[in-house]
C-alpha cells in the first residue's frame, strides 16, 4: 500500500488564491488594508528568514506588513514598550513576536503584553486559554473569540480539506510544545478525537503510536517516527522541520518508509509547512474584521 | 487483591491544618486576613449549599468571607459589575462565581471580568491559558502565576501525597469539562504523564480505560467506570459526583467492584470531594501572598 500523500504546497495555494478574493472584497468594503507587524530582537538567521517570507506572504495578498527589530541587546523593557504601542496602533491589526528573543528575556510577559485582538499566532496566555476551554465543535463555543498558532491550525485545515473522518477516532500527537503539540491536541479534542498526548519522557512511544488513527508528529528531531510505530492505513501528520547531514529538509517522520504504511501522509517539505503563513494571514484578515466590528 | 483507599477526608483534615498554620502565620506578618468573595445569582440550591460549605472552611480556617447575591432575573451586566467591583476591592483576595449563572447569561463575559489574580479557582482564561503553556515539572514554568481549578488540582495532591509515580505512566482522564477533565489532563501531562483525554465520543471506552496506570474520571455519570475497564493495580481517582435512586452519593466509579481491582482508589464520598474546599483556601491565601507582593 502506499499512502495518499497531503499536498500542504498545493492546498496553500488553493487557500491563498481564496484568501486574496477575501481580501479584494474586505478592502473594498471597509477601506482599510489588514496588516501585519512583525517584531523581531537581534539577527537570528532563522527568524530573518521567517519574517521574509512572512513579508511575501503579505505583500503578495495585497495585505500590509511591517517589521519592527530591536538590537539583540534590547532590555525586555524595550521589546514590551514596542509591542505595546504596536498593540495600540490602530493600523495594525496583527503582531508576531518572533522567536528567539534575546537570552535571559522573559518570554512569557512579553507575549502578554500583546493584545489578545491581535495576536495571530495565538501565543497569549487568553488565546490558549480560550482554545483550552473551548466546547467541542458543533456546540456553542463558550468562550470569547480567539486565535489559534497557526501551525497546527494548518495541520487541523489538511485534515479537514481531506475530509478526514476525526470524530471518535484515536489521536496521537507527538511532542508538547506550546506552538504546535499542545494546541494540536486541544484542536482534536474539539473534533471529538481521543486524544493521547505523548513526549519525551512516554514510556512505550512504539506502541502509543501505533494506537493512533491519527497520528501527528511534533518533536523536532529527524525521522523518530519510523514505518513500525504506524499503524497501517493510519492518518500521519508530519509538523517536523529538521536537517539532515547532507542538509536535506526531513520531518519528524521517516517518510519513505512510513508512505508504506500509512494511509495518509504530509511529506516534508510540502506538508504542513506551506500551510503556517497560509494561516496566518486567515487570522489576519480575521483580526481586521473583528478588529472594525469593535471599533 | 483490595485497593489501597484513598482518604481524602484524612488528607483534607491534614492539609486544614496545614492551612491553619499558615494562615496564622500571614496574619502576624501582614496584618491581613486572607479573605474570599462569593458570588452567585439565583437561590439554585447546590450553589445556596456550596457557599455554605466555603463559608464555613473559610471561617474556621480564619478566613475572610463574603458572599453577594443577585436576584436570578439579575442581568448580565448587573453580574459583570459585580464581579468588576469586586475584583478592585484590595480587602478581598478571592473570587469565585458560582455556577449555574441565570439562563441566557454568556458565562465567558463574566468569567473574563474577574481579576485573574483573585480567581482562585482557576476559571478565567488567562489561568486556564497559563495551565496550558506552562512548561513540565522541574523547569522554569515560563508562565506567569497562575490557579488552578481546585477541584483537579486536589486530584492531583492525592496523587502526590500518596508518592504516586506519575512520569512516564499513561494517565486516562475521562471527561473534558473546563473546571475537572481538561485541567486534569494539563496537570497529568505537566507531571511528565502520557495522557489521553477520553470522553462521550469516544470509540471503545473500555480498551482506553484498561491501558491506564493512573484512571481519572470525571463525567457525572454514575458508576459508568467498571470493574472490567481498569487495569489491575491501576490508581483510580473519581471525581464523580451523583445521586442513585436511593438519594445515596455515588462516584463515576463502581467502587465496590473496582476496588477489587484497583491498586487505590478514592472513594465516594470522601476522596476528592473534601479536597476542593482545601484547595480553594490554599488558593486564597496564595493570591493574598501574591497581592501584598506586587502592592
Amino acid at each position: 500500500m502506499t499512502a495518499t500523500i497531503l499536498n500542504g504546497r498545493e492546498l496553500a495555494t488553493t487557500m491563498r488564491a481564496e484568501i486574496d478574493e477575501a481580501v479584494v472584497k474586505f478592502k473594498e468594503k471597509y477601506s482599510v488594508t489588514p496588516t501585519i507587524a512583525v517584531v523581531r530582537a537581534g539577527e537570528d538567521p532563522a527568524s530573518v528568514s521567517y519574517a521574509n517570507a512572512i513579508r511575501r506572504t503579505a505583500e503578495r495578498r495585497g495585505m500590509g506588513f511591517s517589521v519592527h527589530v530591536l538590537p539583540e541587546t534590547a532590555r525586555q523593557e524595550a521589546v514590551v514598550e514596542l509591542v505595546r504601542q504596536l498593540s495600540a496602533d490602530t493600523s495594525i491589526h496583527g503582531i508576531m513576536v518572533q522567536e528567539p528573543l534575546p537570552k535571559g528575556m522573559d518570554e512569557a510577559a512579553v507575549k502578554e503584553a500583546l493584545s489578545p485582538e491581535k495576536d495571530v499566532d495565538g501565543v497569549h496566555a487568553v488565546n490558549a486559554g480560550r482554545l483550552a476551554q473551548v466546547a467541542p465543535a458543533g456546540r456553542p463555543p463558550g468562550v470569547l473569540d480567539y486565535f489559534v498558532p497557526a501551525t497546527p491550525a494548518g495541520g487541523l485545515e489538511i485534515l479537514k480539506r481531506q475530509n478526514v473522518d476525526i470524530s471518535g477516532k484515536h489521536a496521537v500527537v507527538v511532542g508538547r510544545s506550546n506552538i504546535v503539540g499542545k494546541p494540536m491536541s486541544l484542536l482534536l479534542l474539539r473534533q471529538n478525537a481521543t486524544v493521547t498526548i505523548a513526549h519525551s519522557r512516554t514510556a512505550d512511544l512504539a506502541e502509543v503510536c501505533r494506537s493512533a488513527d491519527i497520528l501527528c508528529a511534533a518533536v523536532g528531531r529527524a525521522k523518530i517516527i519510523t514505518a513500525d510505530m504506524v499503524k497501517p492505513g493510519a492518518v500521519v501528520i508530519d509538523f517536523g522541520v529538521n536537517f539532515d547531514d547532507e542538509g536535506n529538509m526531513v520531518g519528524d517522520v521517516d517518510f519513505d518508509a512510513v508512505k508504506d504504511v500509512a494511509g495518509m501522509i504530509t511529506p516534508v517539505p510540502g506538508g504542513t509547512g506551506p500551510m503556517t503563513n497560509v494561516i496566518l494571514m486567515l487570522n489576519v484578515l480575521e483580526a481586521a474584521r473583528r478588529q472594525i466590528k469593535h471599533s
